[in-house]
């Protein structure tokens, strides 16, 4: 098992990947960018790929949603989260008053935003294809500190100029294991489902599609729109749904959203890594499903009284 | 092939079974009121029963929808309509001022109640069975005049006094052929299925029950309330849709709304003898359904890619 | 100051209206039938009216519904329900076996029907304009029995025969006081408003009138549909919505139904007659409508904020 | 009148800003990157800024979304749409090959990501504060090579080694004058609302909004999400409405969404920049609203019904 991801060493991404099981006597292999590692799960060359998709600061990483719904396709298999925390770092004996350029990864750059122009106003900021390769590049000389994990000062032999320079504080990253596309994880009972959908651009387009999601008592848990490529004025909605593939109300969600959209792309069902709420909320109290989500017995149930209804049955 | 119909011969639901394929060649049976057509089908002692069901004028008929959600189960295997026209008749010689009682069925009353206040007001009004037996009444002497069909005087030797007293005309009866359960007639692309629910007592279970409805492009033709026997500020919505059980949009909404009701009874469907419109609007525009109903083959394609999706396949 | 009923004296409408406030002091003048009762108001010749408008086991009393779409129009300014009691009367001496017609009003024959198919299958039923007008054609020998109110008995020197013969025990009628058009009573906070609406015969156009009362979290209480006059496959929608037309949300969502139908009639707003839960629960839970029934507080506050808006104030 | 732009001279904002009419006469005032530019007019140190917030291919301007919903609140005051058209610029002379350092806005690289990848995979990628800043860069000798617009090269002096290297054709980015809250522009009939709204995090609620929306007849022309900063699991919704505050319409939506939401902020309504199309579409056939959007005239109708049937006048 090779599973790519989004490297070098020391990057965030490495971290959320040990801790996934699939990375267990896994050869972990370190590509330059997302766009890099999905391609090497899409050719073959490796079994799996680790990239971030998700930060509670600076939101979805678009390179990543725009990679999903390329040809041909990929699913999520595992998600994974992780607090990140930045630090200025340079070679030893630097000092701020030095420092007249700084890399790290366009995230990174993003969450410092507020720090480095405080502090560093006169530095340019250069974008690393990871905050580890802008800690190699503060090592080898190239740029005169990085922004980037204190792991990442460790393997390079830098010295943390600055610690915990984020913006904003208890900045959280989620990321996604992909794979080719294969038979989902089995249903845990607090799974999440990923969709990309695209629709005529209509109004009340976007209503219709909620509503369908809505009415089978299935939770939306984010809602991303990005631009069709070529097509202005159209978007990709990237939605993540509480449930599972395999249970009916989803199943019947799915088709119906499969009936309505121009594209419907399933990007997998897999374990939610968020806590689940002591009593499960999913649906409850959403609008127009007034009875919560029904259970895969509800389902059977039903359909056991629709087929005796069409054949003439007693019910 | 035996056929009960509220009777006596005469009726307009007599009218109204002869222009049906089922009644050539058959038995055709009077029974004396709506209830005891009903308890004849689920007897078994005739084999169908035909009984109005609504009026464009005075609505529905109340023991017909009660009846329709009492036990054992009946389902409707056709309907039809026919113009309704009453007139006032009695026996040869009868003068208009010579009358003092007039009978007609509760239906008949309710149609030429402004005509009757205002031309016979000190008459006493006397419900009959059916506008038949009213005619018969008058030609025994038992009332002074009937409100019925024309082909009562005809058939009772009575005399028409008055023709077309409906204070609204232009009224149209629909009336339904009742069986017990069995496979409905095949799907023509121009059918109605009738249903009976009842939702827990809610904010809102109305307006879920409708967008289970309208989510999946069906048009809700007509709907009746009538309070559950008992159970007060409950009700029984009767409910018609345009289309068949045998349309995989109606068979996923029918199981839809059997997970959502308290009970659900299916009560058939059948072709509409209302005329089809030249484009078949069902679902064109309805709220939520943006895109109209989807076709049988529509959902065969959802279905394929949903059970590909669920196996993991590329789609 | 003079309220008509229907009457005559002892039915239960008079019972109903002698409950209500308005009652004391003022002349109840007994009129013959509901239509009569809603003519006097219209033209002035009483103040108010009393009619009963639905049976927990009849439903809508249909020439009510009927009579409050036409013109000029009537207010409901007070509701009362009371349960409803039939005895089977006649005058002393009858016995069953020598009942060969029995009258009543056309609600106590329908309430009743089952025990009258049962015990007196071979009477004539004939319809009077009020239970109390049987028992009177029953003291003046008219009829051989009655089917009325206790108090009828009493009142017309008949003996009761059968006591309690409805089919379904615990009927409760609920009756309204009707006035030409006037301010409405406060608020209570626990009130009921009134409406009818009809619309254009399009798919969904029922479901966009409910998602307009849903959407303000008002609770929907009651739907019934009459046939328009006139009109094939056109309907009125009686509405019943829990709340007073001088609450914001109200208001707001009688405005949005106004612009929507082809006609909207509103028919008043009163206190409730069925008692208050002890947390009001109107809109919680109510599809859409996740917050529950905004307060007039709310809306004021969120009238000052838009007013800031559009004037470019720093909001 | 002074207006701040995303400097320095030639970046494709100034081209935008030369676009409006408010340029005209205006002292144009480059200002490094987009939080500068709020910054400047919070502060009041200009009256007006320009920023980009939309890109076809890119999608929405993080930052700029961010800042919008900062304090003290601005407001678009129009906005204006240009194509985009990228090209590699360096010191004539350059030769590709020679290139190890390129440098460009975020959104210049990320546009132009694909093409760097191919045809200068081992240079240095370089973030400025605008593609004009980038050219500087390059001019200076800071870097070997720039992204940007054609008119940087022609003012830096710089030869263009690759034009139109974006690796979609046909990319259109949206700017908008910011201000500080003040009266929004007439209506035009074809105007923008946006807005910025945080709720609950439950179940249903962004259906909720959308319905808010809906119902009420207005097209939802764009949905973005971004994180609240410091609140895990939350959102702003930045969304794009066809109408103006000054509409009875969107005035109700508004103070809805007010009401619902945990915060809403109005972010301004002015005439909208794309085309209008022939016959205006907005709202008509939008679920819910089957009926299209209401004009001010039908509003002003309603409110006068409303406020008669309050005062209890006879409508």
């Amino acid at each position: 098992m090779r599973i790519g991801f989004l490297g070098p060493h020391a990057t965030f991404t490495e971290q959320a990947l040990l801790t996934l099981p699939e990375s267990r006597g896994a050869e972990l292999v370190p590509l330059p960018g997302a766009p890099a590692v999905l391609a090497a799960v899409r050719d073959g060359s490796v079994d799996a790929g680790c990239v971030p998709i998700e930060n509670t600061v600076e939101g979805a990483v678009p390179p990543v949603l725009d990679g999903l719904v390329a040809d041909p396709p990929l699913v999520i298999a595992r998600e994974a989260r992780i607090a990140v925390r930045f630090c200025l770092m340079g070679r030893p004996g630097t000092t701020r008053d030095a420092i007249r350029s700084v890399a790290s990864h366009g995230h990174g750059i993003a969450q410092t935003r507020g720090w480095l122009a405080e502090h560093l106003p006169a530095a340019e900021v250069r974008v690393s294809s990871s905050t580890a390769e802008a800690a190699a590049q503060a090592a080898r000389g190239e740029v005169d500190a990085a922004v980037a994990a204190p792991l990442a000062a460790t393997q390079h032999g830098l010295e943390v100029l600055a610690d915990d320079i984020a913006d904003n504080a208890g900045a959280v990253t989620r990321f996604v294991l992909l794979t080719r596309p294969g038979p989902p994880p089995a249903p845990t009972g607090w799974d999440r489902t990923t969709l990309a959908a695209t629709t005529t651009n209509r109004p009340g387009t976007l209503l219709g599609l909620l509503t369908e999601i809505a009415v089978r008592g299935i939770d939306l848990t984010r809602i991303e729109s990005r631009p069709v490529k070529d097509r202005h004025a159209e978007y990709w909605f990237h939605l993540d749904c509480s449930g599972h593939v395999a249970d009916p109300a989803m199943g019947e969600a799915l088709a119906a959203l499969h009936r309505r959209c121009d594209r419907l792309i399933y990007l997998g069902s897999f374990p939610r890594s968020d806590p689940a709420p002591d009593v499960p909320a999913a649906g409850v109290g959403s609008p127009v499903a007034a009875l919560g989500v029904a259970t895969a017995d509800d389902y059977a149930a039903s359909e056991r009284w629709l087929a005796a209804v069409r054949r003439g049955a007693d019910t």
